[in-house]
Formats: C-alpha cells, sequence, structure tokens
C-alpha cells in the first residue's frame, strides 16, 4: 500500500548489497558530469550558475522517492533551459532578481501541472506526439541552444530573443569584436571534449576541461584580458522559500509551464521508458508525472528552476551500472557537498567553457538521419519532421511543437479522409478475396462488383467514397449486385450511415442491389441503433463476402472441385 | 470546351421550349418572396433596405453564367448576412456609409477567396464540416438572428452586438417602452404568415403582409404614432463601382471573408447537392465555388454585399418547376423592374414586418430532432452538435463554426487513439473468424491467440495497442504465438512498425513468435520500404488467419470433416 504512494519504501525495503557498488559508481560519475552541467544549462536558461547546482539537489531526492523509474537521472536540462529562457525573459531581465524568482515560481508552477495530469491519469497525452514531431523538435532545439551560446564562445555580447537568422547575422557582423584569448580557451575546450569521448568515452572530460580552463585563467590571469569569467559562486544550500504567487505573473508564465510541463515530460518518459525496456522493468506515464510534478514542486521551494529526467545523464547513469535510485541520491548528495565546499573553485571558470558543455551535449541530439530514413518510409512522417523542424529554427521553439502536433494529426485526418478503395476478387487458390490489381490471378463474379474500403466511415470521408463508388459503377453496365467488403470498416457515424442508406435507395431505383459483407460488432452495434438495415433493404448485411455470393447464388458450388480449398 | 469554361453555353444551347413555362412561373415566384426578403435580410446585415435588392440582380446574373445547379437561388441569405454584421460592425457603425462600402468590399474579397478556391480545386474542404456541425451551427445562427430582430419587432432600440442572454436580458428591462402598434402589426404579421403557411403553403403571403401592412400605415397615419417605417428607398439601379481596396480595412476582414466564404460555400452546395440529386443531374463542387466566387465579384462592383445559394428560396425555385438557370435570369430581371418601377410603393413599410419575415424564414432552420437522433446512434456526432450549437450561441458565430470542426476531428482523432482491439477465434459452421465475445461458438486454438485490430496504426495509439497486448499476453501463461488480424489495419506508419518490431523481439525472447495475417496492399508496401519483416523473422506474414495457422500446423487437417466449410 505504501508502496503503490512512495514507490521507494518498495525499493528501499528490497535493497541488495550487490546493487550498492554500481549505484555508488553512477552516483559519482553523474555527479562530475552533472555539476559542470548544470551550471552551464541554468546559464542557458538566464540564471546565475549556482541555479544549476541548486536545481540537481532537491528535485532529485524527491524524485527517488516518488518516480517509477530507477536510473532516470533528473535534473536541469538543455531544451528545458531553453524554454525557461524564452518563457521568463518575456517578462523579467534574465539574470536578474526577479528573473531568478520567477523560475522558480515557473517551476511550481510546472510541477502541479505534471502532478494534476498524473492525478487524473492524463499520462497518455503524450501519446499524441509522434516520434518524427519529437525528432524535429529535438534536432531544431539543439540547434537553437548550439548557436545561443555562440556569444560566450567568442566573448561577444548578443542581443538575445532573436531569431536564429538574425542571431547569425549578428554575430557575423560583429566578428571583429572577437576575444580571441577567450575563442582559444572555447576550440580549446572543444577539441579536449570531442578527443576524449573519442579515445575514453568514460573519463570525466568535462570536469578535467572545468579544472584546467579555470586553473590557465588563475596562472596567466587572462580575465584581465577579456576573458568573461563566471565569478563569485555562492557557497552553501539554498533557503526554504516558497515562490511569490502573483497573479499577473502567474497568468504570463502558463503558456510557457505548460510547454514545459508537456515537453519536458515527453523528453523524460522518453528515455525512462527506453531504459526499462533494456532493464526489463515497467515504468508508468502517469506515476511519472506525479514523480517529476513533486520533484518540480519540491525542487521550487529550494531555488531550483524546472528540471526533468534527461537524455543522456540517464544513459550515463544506466551504463555506468545504477541499479536503484539510490544513485541519484548519491549524485545529489555530492552537489550538495560541492556547493558546501567547492564554490570557490569556479571562481575563475570561463563562460565560454561552460557554453562549449552545452554545445558538446546537444550537438548529440541532432539526428540527420531520421528525416531521411522517414521520408524513405512514409513521406508524411518524414514532413512532419521537416515542418516541426523549420518552425522550430525559425518561429520560435514553442510555435514548433504546437505545429508539428496539429500537423501530423491533420496529416492522420487527412489521409482518413481519402481512403483506399479497391475491388476484390476471389483467389481460388488460397481461399481468400484480395485486390484484383496485385493479384492477377482473382476471379471475379459476373453481374457483381465487390468493393474493399479501407477506412473508417465518417463525414470527411463519405464524399470521396460515394464519388469512387457512383464512378465505378458507371463504369460498369449491366452491373446487378454492389457488395461492400466491410471487414476494414472499424467505426463508422451518424452521416456514413445515412449516406450509405441514401446511396443504397438510389442505386436499388437504377436496379444495383447493394449488399454488406463482414461488417464489425461495432459497427453493427451503431447502425442498428441508427435504423439502417430497413433503409437498406432485408438480407442485406452478411457474414462475410462469400456468404455474400452465396446468398446471391452467386457462389459456384456445389462445383466445389472448380474452386480447391488448398 | 466553350461549356467547361461557361456552363450557361451548355443549356443554352440544349433549351427546350417545353421548359420555359416551369421556369417563368419559378422565376417569379422566387422574385416575389427574394424582394421583401432581401430587403430584410439587408438590414439584418446592418445595411439600408435597398442593398438587399442591389444583391439580387448581379449576382444571380453571373451564377446563371457559370454555376452548375440548375435550380440554386442565389442571393442575400441570413446567416451569411449577421456574418456581415458582425464582420463589418468591427469596423464601421452600421448603416453608415463607410459600413455600406466595405460590405461591398467584403463580397468582393469573398468572391476572390470562394474563386480561388475553386481554381485550385479545394471543395473538397467541405467535407471536413460534419453535418452535426453543420446542423448545430445553423439552429444556434436561428436563435442568434431571431433575437436580432426583437428590437424592431418591439420597436425598441437595442444595443448591438450584445451576447444573446444580454440581448434578451435587455428586452426583458426595456418592455415598458415597446411600441404598442409595432408589435400589433408584427404580431398580426406573424400570425398571417404562419396561417397562409399552413392554409395555401404556395401563396405569396410574405408580400401580401408587406402589401397590407405598409397600405395600413400610410391610410392611419402611423409613422406619426411611433411605428418605425423604411422610408425612401432610392429608385434605379445601382451604378458601377469597384470597391476600395484599403490595406487596414482588408486585413480587418479577412477573417470574416473566410468564414462567409467556407459557409456561404457550405450552405450553397448542401442545398445544391440535395436538389442535383433530386432531379438526376451533378453539380460540381468546384465549378460551384468558382460560381459563387464570381457573383460576389461582380456583384461587389454593383452595391451587392456576400451572397450564396440559400436553402429556402432554392427549394420553392425547384418545387415551382424550375428546369434551368433561366429561372434565376427572370427573377433577376423582376428584381431590376421592382428597382426602377416600384421602391416608392416601400416608403410605409414597417421596419417591424421585415423583421417578422426573418424570424419567420430562420425558424424553420432550427431543428430540435437532430441532438436527439444524434444522441440515439452516436454520443459523440450529438456532443458535436451540442458543443457547435453553445459555441455559436455563447460566444459567437464564427468561433463556433471553427470550434465545431476542430471539435468533430479531434472526436475522430480521440478515437482512433483508443482502437477496439479484440480477440477472435473460428466459426466453424460459418468458416469465418469471429469475435469470442460476441460469438460463443467460436473455437480457439491452443496455444496461439488471436487478436484484431480494428484501427490504422499510428503513433497516436500504438501505446494504447502495446499494452493491450501485453496484458493480454501476461494473462495467458503457456503462450507460443500471438497471430494479429490485420485485415482492419488500413494504415500504418513508421512508428508503429518500430513499435511492432521491437515488440515483436520482445515476445520472441520470451518464446512467444508473433505472427501477421491478412496484411493488405498499402501496408505491406509501408512495411517493405520499413524493413520489417527482418525484425519479424521470415516467414510471419500470412494472406489469412487461416494460412498462419496452417503454417504453424495448429489447423486441424486433413480432418476436413471435423471443420465442414458449409
Amino acid at each position: 500500500m505504501l508502496e503503490k504512494i512512495i514507490p521507494a519504501a518498495g525499493w528501499l525495503r528490497r535493497y541488495r548489497r550487490e546493487d550498492l557498488a554500481g549505484d555508488l559508481s553512477a552516483g559519482l560519475i553523474v555527479a562530475v558530469m552533472l555539476v559542470p552541467q548544470g551550471m552551464a544549462y541554468a546559464m542557458l536558461a538566464g540564471l546565475p550558475p549556482v541555479f544549476g547546482l541548486y536545481s540537481s539537489i532537491m528535485p532529485l531526492f524527491v524524485y527517488a522517492l516518488f518516480g517509477s523509474s530507477r536510473q532516470l537521472a533528473v535534473g536541469p536540462v538543455a531544451i528545458v533551459s531553453l524554454l525557461t529562457l524564452s518563457g521568463v525573459s518575456a517578462v523579467a531581465e534574465p539574470g536578474s532578481g526577479e528573473f531568478v524568482a520567477l523560475a522558480a515560481l515557473l517551476a511550481l508552477m510546472v510541477g502541479v501541472i505534471q502532478f494534476g495530469l498524473g492525478l487524473v491519469r492524463a499520462g497518455f497525452v503524450v501519446n499524441f506526439l509522434s516520434h518524427a514531431v519529437v525528432s524535429g523538435f529535438t534536432s531544431a532545439a539543439a540547434v537553437v541552444i548550439g548557436l545561443s551560446q555562440l556569444g560566450p564562445l567568442l566573448g561577444v555580447k548578443l542581443e538575445a530573443g532573436h531569431s536564429v537568422l538574425a542571431q547569425l547575422w549578428e554575430a557575423g557582423g560583429r566578428l571583429a569584436e572577437v576575444n580571441p584569448v577567450t575563442l582559444a580557451i572555447g576550440v580549446g575546450s572543444i577539441a579536449a571534449l570531442v578527443l576524449f569521448k573519442k579515445i575514453s568515452p568514460r573519463f570525466p572530460a568535462p570536469l578535467l576541461v572545468v579544472a584546467a580552463s579555470a586553473l590557465a585563467v588563475y596562472a596567466f590571469g587572462l580575465e584581465g584580458r577579456g576573458v568573461g569569467i563566471v565569478g563569485e559562486v555562492p557557497g552553501g544550500l539554498p533557503g526554504l522559500s516558497v515562490p511569490a504567487l502573483d497573479p499577473g505573473s502567474v497568468v504570463a508564465l502558463i503558456p510557457t509551464a505548460l510547454t514545459i510541463a508537456f515537453v519536458g515530460f515527453m523528453e523524460s518518459i522518453a528515455v525512462a521508458k527506453s531504459i526499462a525496456a533494456k532493464g526489463r522493468y515497467e515504468v508508468d506515464a502517469n506515476r511519472e508525472l506525479v514523480g517529476l510534478g513533486l520533484a518540480n514542486v519540491f525542487g521550487s521551494a529550494f531555488s531550483a528552476y524546472p528540471v526533468t529526467g534527461g537524455f543522456s545523464r540517464s544513459a550515463v547513469n544506466y551504463a555506468a551500472g545504477a541499479r536503484t535510485p539510490l544513485a541519484s541520491v548519491i549524485t545529489a548528495g555530492l552537489v550538495l557537498l560541492t556547493l558546501v565546499l567547492f564554490t570557490p573553485l569556479f571562481y575563475y571558470l570561463p563562460d565560454a567553457v561552460l557554453a562549449v558543455i552545452v554545445m558538446v551535449a546537444v550537438y548529440g541530439l541532432i539526428d540527420a538521419g531520421e528525416p531521411v530514413r522517414l521520408f524513405k518510409v512514409k513521406r508524411a512522417d518524414g514532413w512532419a519532421l521537416v515542418v516541426t523542424f523549420a518552425v522550430t529554427l525559425l518561429v520560435g521553439i514553442e510555435q514548433g511543437i504546437v505545429v508539428g502536433v496539429a500537423f501530423s494529426l491533420l496529416v492522420f485526418v487527412w489521409r482518413s479522409a481519402r481512403p483506399h478503395t479497391t475491388e476484390v476478387g476471389y483467389l481460388p487458390e488460397e481461399d481468400v478475396f484480395r485486390n484484383v490489381n496485385r493479384y492477377p490471378k482473382t476471379r471475379t463474379f459476373p453481374g457483381a462488383f465487390i468493393v474493399r474500403v479501407d477506412a473508417s466511415l465518417y463525414f470527411a470521408n463519405m464524399a470521396f467514397l460515394k464519388n469512387w463508388l457512383e464512378d465505378a459503377v458507371s463504369a460498369r453496365p449491366g452491373l446487378s449486385y454492389l457488395i461492400l467488403d466491410f471487414s476494414a470498416v472499424n467505426d463508422v457515424d451518424a452521416v456514413a450511415i445515412e449516406t450509405l442508406a441514401e446511396f443504397a435507395k438510389d442505386l436499388r431505383s437504377r436496379g444495383i442491389m447493394l449488399h454488406v459483407a463482414g461488417m464489425k460488432g461495432p459497427v453493427r452495434d451503431v447502425v442498428a441503433r441508427s435504423g439502417w438495415p430497413d433503409g437498406l433493404g432485408q438480407n442485406a448485411s452478411h457474414l462475410s463476402v462469400k456468404h455474400a455470393l452465396r446468398h446471391l447464388d452467386l457462389w459456384p458450388e456445389p462445383n466445389v472441385a472448380r474452386l480447391p480449398t488448398a
């Protein structure tokens, strides 16, 4: 019972000694990765770096208690950080005290939304995000995030809030102002990170780069030569402080909070599910919403900005041997230790190095192969990806996800409005009915026209279907029977029934009888309620096409020998 | 060839003498109906009454040349008039010169949009309007229109632009100001119209009421007792005047123009199709768009406001014997004659009578039986009607149609996300596979679980389906084969294939083989492009469930005797 509310009660009670080694080493490795990433993502979000560390403590503890994934690494992530910047900067100046307070308020709102959605079991909404949309959105967001770090990398202060093209243009026009020392540190850091990833992927290269660059700035006094540094990072723990619920701010932040609640959950559940599949256990979407929601709510009381489960750190956590959420508890403990003891070490850390850490992390999110694959398999999916990518990149990150979802659902509606419809005939050797165009050996039945409709019938496709049938019937003079194979009609609405009943009446006046075969249960229920069978005539609905043909005396029995049943 | 561009070339060349009598009498009857209705609808639209007559000449001539319906009666209609009022009154004061100019500009914009949509063959968009949405919208619009006439009926000037409830409230609070003579004329007119409709439906009651009431006002000097009258109606023809294309006005009117283009076309094509079905000829949606578009464009050059084909006058036209568009030409000629000769006769016509003509006309548009029927047949359709009705009535007429379309499409998407899925078994007497729950006599096959999925598979329903299958498989220990009957799977996307391939791999590791039966051509094409069959394993796709069972040696042959093929 307790376990149902607090999953931690389960894994703590069943904790096995042999899991400890894996949890300890994974916890340490993720902490080493999280400290620089947390500070870098906080800067991306428009916050002082220390808030990235604050966001890497409380949420991890809370998620470990309430979440259902064993290896999900919760904390600041790139896309949510960018969404925080774009949403809060519309209300307050990035880096200001007001901005910091609003970021915590945003985390509270995101948490409440996620928690509420989890309680009403609305986790299924994530199903409406197709993989194509997620891929296009992630790739575009990675490009936007990467470009947003151009300023600190070059040592140039670029205008925030510009479109991607305008940012590139501005950076190009201000190349003369580039600080060569900053750029050298940045490029050197990129080279080091890429190199280490190739040679020894497990090596904590970001920590090394952080340490080496801070040391270099300190040793050579580079801060005096225009290299931007992190400066004073306040030590110690964040105090408990509930965000002020100013109604105006709450209303202004609602769209951003909804987007982050949705996008953050989506990123998190995707990685949680893929790890759970590898580890052969289940994660529950609604429980995940509750866990992430509480992580954000409690985080916001300790100065955290919105967090979620991230792709890369979760993968590292799993690969490094994490077996239970204890790994995350250890990570959070180490971040806490860092805050208490080691913040003075970050004083000389160059901003450019944090920018590079973001850039290298998001580079891995860009997936150029997916559009190629999707266009090969299904063009509509490929277009959904391209549209989402283009809108996210060129219009805005929040618009991108909305347009992507709408586009992919409209594609589905659009396809359903022009359904595949085909004449079928009988394949004697196989005893099945199949498309006469794909199977040349099918035989047809004189005077009868058998049509398979591959769609649920509803108002948006009835005009198309009726036209198709009209044309086909007109092209076949001397027809006596039109048999509709309904085995692929999964649903009908009132308009469909009405249209078909009228069509049947019209056909009858031209001497053609409409028969329906293989109508399935849910469709029969709707039809029965509408009273259609009267309009269609008695005995016009049959279990299968073969039954219909037998009823119409078109089935060549008793000469069964001519139609071997294989 | 000429006939392809100007359909009139066809019907004029083939004109038969015997059609003339019907066309003449129908043209006359519709004109008698159109003159008072045109003036009444113009007032509803916020225009001086004479503009209703202007809108009843040029558009009729042009539609007769370019339209594809033989009996459609084009001209001012109630719903388009209301949309004109609500759209233009946001920019200009109703009744003012600016308002009149903007109404003509709106007609030009509507015409250009409709003409353009017809050229790019976009007439199919009307398919996305379900009957439920149209019914809810029409009923609500009729209520809004009827209430908008309360002011002239009571002889009270009510504030325009209020919500329905506010209008009722205001009218209730100002009952003391009601002009008793005006109300008596109005109630008397309603009684006369209702009575004549009952006794002699063909009798031109509106013309009689118009004549009698004007005569009464003149004879008893009622205009001096507070009865509002039409007053001076300028005689003669409207001059040629192209609407001024002020960019600000054009931008402000775009949403209204789009709504009218869409709603007007929808009303028109619905009535044109139903009459064409009775008359056994075809109307083409794209040609209708071109015809209505040109009618509005040319109309706008002669002071017309937006027009379309109306329900009631078209029905009267057909019933009165119209055989060709010549009937409309005759109607237009008679309206023109009225403008030249008879406008002084309308001077003493009470506003209340025009209000009554609108009220009685729109009363027939309210359909209370449809929601009852839809809720019986299919609840989702019923809700689409109710939502459209409520939003149209309480929020606004333009929002109503948008919300209705969005709601009905979302219902479709929503249903597709939770597809019907069932275990099927074999019915030996009938030689078909059917739902085991609906057909207790079905037999199943030991070690095999046969599932029919009643849906196209795509990103939004794969999580649901996989969970369903997971639960079902877990509940059946000792399972060796899961056979998916794909005969009702009409389409798949890349996510569906990926999910299924992963699921198959997962099942295999648990000793269960996934087989697919009856995959249809379009689905096979997508699957082949994605390379799934490798992931699924060789020989895992079969022509039918029976083929699959044979392949797995589960089909009890050669004991065919045990399974008679009826």
